[in-house]
């Protein structure tokens, strides 16, 4: 499928300074013309073989176009910030915004290449890694992103014959380090894999354009070239006009004895025996997380609920057991302009904890398939592949050693209508209701559905939802810590 | 000033009880209403003798408060990010946005004390850190925080009694640690270095509050008390209303001859000369940025100036001698949401670069004393503090080893009508010019005062301004390349 042994034209330096003159100002008013309509991002892979000149075509970019508005990042060695957090998280830190570019040296295909070319990590290990960049690359497309990925290729004859070349004019020679030597003698390893790396996860959304490195010039301006083509595509594409679809339907054939229905919601708890458990699970959280064994690991804690549902005081009661250096809690409401501008998981990404620490949301990266859903928000395919975008995400958690916790806080329309009214006698400001309130009320049957598909859906056995009978709130906060130090103490043995 | 021997009322278990409910209501509808009318962010430092409790005290904070809004910052050890910065960097990170509440533990002024307490440093060491703090909370509280400082207080002897009584009984035994023991050996060195610090840094704006933590309930509901009186004196002062100022008049006697005027704009360079120099300074640029040396320094460079007076190109001659991988530029326009919650100072922190590398600014912190001053953006009293915070924020960068260029690019009026009437005719849509654009020529007089003063005002010898000649554009950019060699030069010898 890739031909690595074909080379491009060469072309002389006339020809391409005349053809750059051209390429550049349309490179320039492309530039100008995504920053402007800020619709989406640009991610760039600048990867290939070493030696192929890829700092010299990411510095080519950067003196062709604007530079302010583009990124280059390397991200070497991981930080220990990084190395805390999933591996992932160092590349979410840095995507850009919807209207600017960044680029990617090597990206995050390198790492799992060259422990894999080293032979220090068989080929499975590696397909791993391909298989979920190809759904993170799948995503950052479906959230808008253009992802162009190069390969600059040069035989291993060519580099050799360069790498000689520099290496007799003293004015040259620095430009050859031992490291290039070294790489040389490991490319027929490298050869094959970055074929199959190539092969399997070019896509017709994320290609990989294979661009031969032999003659700088037609290199360049073929990266150029290919980028100011797939720039004019997507900004002359017809933007579909964000009209907004119509909340989905209640499916006919819906179950009526589905598992919210199911739940028996009239299980309570007595005040004393309430206070008794509440002391002993709380104190026997507090034990936990001051393990030893907690200190390289680390918590998320998602809250998600009917209005009124106890989220807020069921949090507290957690939070009691913990120590408030180690915690953060993360109230999840409209997104602002910054969050707004990536994809819909980053603003979550950037709030994962270091290790030792946990982090409460209230509510969460669940408002895709719940409250956007519903309300519709969003077009039917959108929450959709919601679904497996967030089980990616907490399998990735997961993997890392973030323990993941997921709770639904049911409460009956009944039990809603007691608490509202209640809450609309009290005097305190802080339990006003708003008109909001009463409207997402009415929409009780859809969410009942949007709960249900999405525990059927994102309940896997690492990440499980519980679901909590929440009608008495004693209970609902009993069956939460419960719930949290019986897993903890599976995980921290 | 401060009395380090009183000690508070004792109260029991059943006055504390019955005090905190109330006071608890209270609390809770304050922080409800903070966190609505998202008019200011709230900064309580809980610092003290070790053993008085502050991890206790925080704890109560966020259990009777919604925890949700409160963040509680221990901020121990470093991370290497943060090594790599001056040190407020760590703090500016987690500064509360207007409407919440962040509790640091000891905060910034614990490193410097412990310093000076164990005899590593001596006074003028913590006294210059003193008033670098004072400067910080100062420029806080201009910029709209409500600042807390409590100080926890136990004697010597209670503190004694205290652990030997805990150590006696083999279930409490394990909550006194040696380090317990250690901190009583230097309580008498701790004792005169916190009366220091208290009555040098209380003010009337960020005051410090001696509490008794004899008693633990006495402790906790007068730190209630004070958070809640705080917060109601400031919920209920009336808001100054967000009247728009005048701008600034031009003074009548402002010198015609002033330091813009006096520039000789005329000068220039040809294209030969230029193409030369260009490739010799780019050179050497680039050789000095590789040196060794920068590895542990880091470069901010600031470009100002004129409408169309040539940043963007300049910038970009700067950044061809530079790798992609180590330079951000940064182009300054309004704030985002996230920004507008902060002090103006904190979008620009958060881009402060690593070691060994570089971020460049188009347009700047000096938004501040130029638009915002000419636009009549602000009262005259906001813009002139800005001066001093620009000083120390640049004095911070500068002792942590930050190499900081500021360049003010100049041209005459005329120039700038050319090169907008050139803009006008071309047909790449980047240089469409703006009403605004057409607007700022107009303020062109206000504009000629505002960089005087502000140059008056912030250049000092180890961060100076140096204004650019950009009539011709060759001319001003290797003016600026030489700038920057020449002090890199003698930066990294």
């Amino acid at each position: 499928m890739f031909d690595l042994t074909a080379t491009g034209p060469e072309i002389d330096k006339a020809v391409y300074k005349e053809k750059l003159a051209t390429l550049r100002e349309a490179l320039l008013d492309a530039q100008y013309e995504l920053q402007h309509k800020k619709s989406f991002p640009v991610v760039i892979i600048v990867s290939g073989v070493n030696g192929a000149g890829k700092s010299d075509v990411v510095k080519a970019l950067n003196t062709w176009m604007d530079p302010r508005h583009i990124q280059s990042h390397a991200l070497g060695k991981s930080t220990q910030e990084e190395l805390e957090r999933p591996a992932m998280w160092k590349f979410w830190r840095c995507l850009p915004r919807k209207g600017a570019i960044a680029i990617f040296f090597g990206s995050w295909y390198s790492y799992p290449m060259r422990q894999h070319i080293k032979g220090a990590k068989d080929q499975a290990y590696l397909d791993e890694y391909l298989d979920d960049f190809m759904r993170f690359e799948q995503m950052l497309c479906d959230e808008g992103a253009l992802i162009l990925k190069f390969w600059l290729h040069r035989s291993k004859d060519n580099l050799k014959a360069r790498f000689t070349d520099l290496e007799s004019h003293p004015n040259t020679k620095w430009q050859v380090s031992r490291q290039n030597w070294k790489d040389l003698n490991t490319y027929d390893n490298m050869l094959p894999v970055a074929k199959h790396v190539l092969e399997k996860t070019s896509t017709e959304q994320a290609p990989w354009i294979v661009v031969s490195a032999q003659n700088k010039y037609t290199r360049d301006l073929t990266v150029g070239k290919t980028l100011l083509d797939a720039l004019h595509n997507r900004l002359n594409k017809n933007q579909p006009q964000p009209t907004a679809p119509l909340p989905f339907p209640i499916a006919q054939n819906f179950d009526p004895n589905n598992l919210l229905k199911a739940l028996d919601l009239s299980q309570s708890l007595d005040k004393k025996a309430y206070k008794k458990q509440l002391a002993k699970y709380q104190k026997r959280l507090h034990r936990l997380v001051h393990k030893k064994a907690f200190r390289n690991k680390s918590m998320v804690i998602v809250f998600e609920g009917n209005d009124a549902a106890g989220k807020g005081g069921t949090i507290r009661r957690v939070t009691e057991s913990l120590d408030p250096r180690l915690y953060e809690i993360v109230p999840i409401c409209a997104p602002n302009d910054e969050e707004r501008a990536q994809p819909y998981l980053w603003r979550f990404w950037r709030k994962l904890p270091r290790q030792g620490h946990t982090t409460i949301f209230d509510r969460s990266w669940y408002g895709r398939v719940l409250v956007e859903r519903v309300e519709g928000l969003l077009p039917e395919k959108n929450w959709r592949r919601g679904y497996g975008e967030i089980n990616d995400f907490e399998r990735t958690m997961n993997l890392h050693g973030v323990i993941v916790f997921k709770f639904w806080l049911a409460i009956s329309p009944d039990e809603q209508l007691t608490r509202f009214k209640d809450r609309e006698a009290t005097g305190y400001k802080r339990f006003k209701l708003t008109d909001e309130d009463w409207r997402n009320r009415s929409l009780h049957e859809g969410y009942v559905q949007a709960v249900c598909d999405m525990v059927d859906e994102t309940s896997t056995q690492q990440v499980p939802w519980t679901l909590i009978e929440a009608n008495s709130k004693y209970f609902a906060r009993i069956k939460v810590l419960k719930t949290i130090c019986k897993r903890l103490k599976a995980e921290l043995k």
